[in-house]
């Protein structure tokens, strides 16, 4: 043990699923066929219409830092998305571009978390969320949520978790591992129910536009009074760019900028001026498209899985992702470990998502093709028959 | 005030060279012709190396998320420069990829700083670092420092403000606004103080390179059990590709890493197979003449300044800065703004670098050419004669 160590190391895990990671490379690396259901990231390359913008912005010299904030061009550009996609309009002094989503949370809970505060989240979730929280010296308040709520925080389990030390909650719509979705009159009874407490709820939209059977909304039609968290990274599959955006209420705007420019100096530049072409027409096509495969493997996955004896008591909405229940398996992060080694079927851990029954669930994302999860189905289906 | 605040965000301030940008941004529009002394950004292009290697990378789709820690080949790119230009041996393992020093910054320091714990800092410098320190509910201690020290720490100054709570201390060299340095023999000193004391030592390298009559060092070659923190931004002249590193000592590897992965995922993807290009002959060539430029650009300023009555006790030995003091002509800030008001000549106010004595100094950064220069000295000039 390192000397000194802050505590909040303790506090904070190591993605369990780079293990999974590291083990798939070496099996790839001997010469096995690993199919990677486990990976948290679109298949698809950023579209091109993307990528040409990002390099006309290098011919054109587009290496300078930009304000902190983002260039105005970008931020109206988000606006104007709002406003055409959502009918809402969203004024640009509000949206602050930052370095990934991980920036935009970073932000929002620097300003509403000070030491010991909580922040309420579900159980399963993301979990960078809670690791943030450490990294400013709140509590995170992890509450186990399961398919009754459809794995989302609802007024009940708000009222019973809230706390005096309580500042704000947060939710996402879709959710990361479950898929599920949190429609706007229940994002309203919530965050009706938060106000009346004195504290902001945080909805991470970070997945939204996809949605494959339910309408596909924001949480900002809802209120001004809430901070909204996204992404060009899922949808608009730029990853690697490390771009995000935050919607702060008007009051906050001061605070999450001199936060901004002292934490990140800018958002990167090149990712910037790429992301204007996010919202064009032929990027629209792109990716319209890609959703609809997305779509139909998530149809072929969901019914592979029910078929094997997993338990999915919710069809996924969203993101791409099946948080499927395997008790009726064994051990979820055994299976997934059997799975990889006697299957060559990478998937992840529920242990990476939940600290509540972690054993009992594993997590399969459709990013791969078609083909890859019908024949990861068929290696699934061999080794269960196979099982002792 | 907007509800739930954060505790910190006052702790928290904002850039007051904002003010100065956005006045000068207004002059400019107005017509004017605004020479800009206040800008922290060299006014290179990034070479063009780089920006090649840039385009490349996105013409083959380097779009994707990377390992946490970095891209392999740029993490061994990096160790390598340090063997050729310090004949230092560093393990890639040690070298994490991150965005901006920014993310370097708050990965040290997340993983040194618990609550209340202290980190030494020199008065003036860097004011990100203290509000890095608030943001993880540390206690920056900020150290007056002045000529006599060449504004750095020494193992006096260290002995008289350790305490119990105390775990790191941080200095920079080339320093930011000052331009000394702390050689290695100095670092070597302040080292073995920190480790008796059970502490360790950060050094901010970011301007490493810019260095214009003494030798260019690493605290590297000094000891492995200290963190340093560099980037590619300024040496290299890659502001807005948002990227920079940290060397950890060995066992602080796994704390790291695992912060890297819950903060950040990953550096941006570009700007790591473009920095790639940064270690090549071509790019060598570029920004040693580019440092020969700056090297004159420093001579005519500190000269000039010396002779309107600014005091200048140390030639600035690194980075692009002047920190004058200004006592001999007026408050710091207002000085500031009548530079800018009447002689249309932006510079930073000390303010935006110290708690003690504020007042007395401003930072003129060379990052304009020599012919500006020149105009910028005899605006000034004018306006210091013109004074009633």
């Amino acid at each position: 043990m390192p000397h000194p160590l802050a505590a909040r190391i303790d506090a904070i895990e190591p993605f369990h699923v780079m293990r999974i990671l590291e083990r798939a490379h070496q099996l790839s690396a001997a010469g096995h066929d690993v199919i990677h259901l486990e990976v948290g990231e679109p298949d698809f390359a950023t579209p091109q219409p993307i990528v040409d913008a990002g390099i006309r912005a290098l011919q054109d010299g587009r290496t300078y830092y930009t304000p902190a904030a983002g260039i105005p061009a970008l931020r109206e550009a988000i606006a104007g998305h709002y406003w055409q996609r959502f009918g809402v309009k969203v004024d640009p002094a509000r949206i602050i571009v930052t370095p990934g989503a991980s920036g935009a949370l970073l932000l929002a809970l620097a300003a509403l978390i000070g030491r010991d505060d909580e922040v309420l989240l579900t159980d399963p979730g993301y979990p960078c969320n809670r690791h943030f929280v450490a990294l400013l010296e709140g509590r995170a308040v992890n509450i186990p949520v399961g398919p009754q709520t459809a794995y989302q925080l609802d007024e009940t389990l708000l009222t019973r978790h809230w706390t005096p030390r309580s500042q704000a909650a947060l939710v996402a719509s879709p959710s990361n591992p479950t898929g599920t979705l949190l429609p706007n009159p229940a994002i309203a009874r919530l965050n009706t129910a938060i106000r009346l407490r004195g504290g902001r709820l945080i909805v991470d939209e970070i997945y939204q536009g996809l949605v494959y059977d339910a309408p596909n909304e924001t949480a900002l039609a809802v209120s001004d009074e809430l901070f909204v968290v996204n992404s060009f990274s899922k949808y608009f599959q730029m990853t690697g760019w490390r771009l995000g955006w935050l919607v702060v209420p008007t009051d906050y705007i001061p605070a999450i900028e001199k936060l901004a420019q002292n934490l990140f100096l800018s958002p990167p530049t090149v990712a910037q001026y790429a992301a204007l072409a996010a919202f064009s027409a032929d990027t629209h096509a792109i990716i319209e498209a890609r959703r609809q495969i997305l779509a139909s493997r998530r149809d072929l996955l969901v019914a592979g899985l029910r078929r094997l004896g997993f338990s999915i008591p919710l069809m996924p909405e969203g993101a791409f992702y099946v948080w499927a229940n395997c008790a009726a398996l064994g051990d979820g992060e055994a299976l997934a470990e059997r799975l990889l080694e006697h299957a060559h079927v990478a998937i992840t851990p529920g242990l990476d998502f939940c600290l509540h029954q972690p054993g009992d669930y594993v997590r399969f994302a459709y990013t791969t093709d078609a083909d890859r999860i019908e024949e990861a189905l068929l290696r699934v289906a061999k080794l269960i028959d196979a099982r002792p």
